[in-house]
């Protein structure tokens, strides 16, 4: 059975609301737990609870289900298999300091422990007790730490440089804001968020619906 | 032909700089373009391309292609077809005023034009010479600038509510970035941007590969 293909971006957010409930289960004694149960707790359907069980953990066993206690260490396993993944910020701007300071990551099993800039000016303002380092020191600092993940919040002009610098440091990942096309090796995972044309496309398929129907229309 | 599914966010990445290329060109005297012309400026692959063009403005003449001066205007008008979409952010903590301040949403005829807090300390704080105004004047200003998309930057517990005034306030689109589920009406398109999923699943389809598998391997 071909299982490679079950850890997509929907089943990843329902993982820690999963998480939230079984140790919950767990408080009140509970030690099993079926995806009906799941299903009608978080309000997501039976089909998708059992399909997310199955590729995570196998079948549950007939009139029992699942035991929770594996289940709970299956599913952090997911998230944080190894103690964690460690990722860095590459530019401290508006940008940058809102995705290094965001509190929402911890959940997921990461953490990003710094962020570098080139500005002298920003280094050591975060808001949160986290360092700011300055570029030059990123290679050493992602070796010593063994930085899995590089999030790129730099102009397009300055992207590709920090990227390769980062890919030179050892880093698995690249997580880019930056609103350019990098190039990384083939066993580096590249994830471009490209916010400007996720709200162009929000708008275009809201808005604009009517109007592009019209211009579609009237092709030649 | 059935041409509605032709607006994908990857097209929608490309438009700017197919834009940026028949200006370009335009300036230089060139009246008439090809798909090959542009796959090979560019780097794209022909067909898909040429698949682009065709969705957009039909299918070009053999031998001239396209005339550069009407797929301009076509192009112009899916990033801006009635004089451009209005945005305005609610939440002005610190990944609000990054999306507020970001400046890569101009290109495609998308202007936020304000934003909206209940911490009446960070009002007017915007760096750039925007306003930042009370959530309080947030169905006004929206009835009254006919705002299209509202941006959610508040914390969960609070993203719902503002929805609400959002949806009443007559916006047409949601770009949620508060990790809820959000409720609106089905007229309403809604985008989730969970941003620590994102970096979840690169997190997991990177590093954690190998431990993945272990986990799928040594299922029961």
């Amino acid at each position: 059975m071909e299982r490679k293909g079950f850890l997509t971006k929907p089943m990843l957010e329902r993982v820690p609301e999963y998480l939230e409930y079984l140790n919950e289960a767990i408080k009140h004694g509970i030690q099993n737990v079926s995806a009906t149960n799941i299903s009608l707790a978080l309000g997501y359907g039976e089909v998708l609870v059992r399909k997310d069980l199955a590729g995570i953990s196998g079948a549950g066993k007939p009139k029992t289900g699942y035991e929770i206690k594996p289940l709970i260490a299956r599913l952090e396993s997911i998230l944080s298999p190894d103690g964690g993944v460690t990722a860095v910020v590459i530019g401290a701007g508006k940008l940058g300091k809102a995705v290094f300071d965001y509190n929402g990551f911890g959940k997921y099993g990461i953490k990003i422990t710094a962020a570098f800039d080139v500005d002298s000016k920003i280094l050591s303002l975060s808001s949160t007790s986290k360092p700011i380092f300055p570029l030059s020191e990123l290679n050493s600092y992602c070796l010593y730490h063994s930085v899995n993940i590089a999030i790129i919040t730099v102009p397009s002009s300055a992207a590709q440089e920090v990227c390769d610098i980062a890919v030179s440091s050892g880093v698995c990942a690249i997580w880019n804001f930056a609103p350019i096309k990098l190039k990384v090796p083939k066993s580096i995972q590249l994830r471009n968020e490209n916010l400007a044309s996720s709200l162009a496309l929000l708008a275009a398929q809201s808005t604009k619906k009517d109007s592009l129907t019209h211009v579609v229309k009237n092709s030649p």
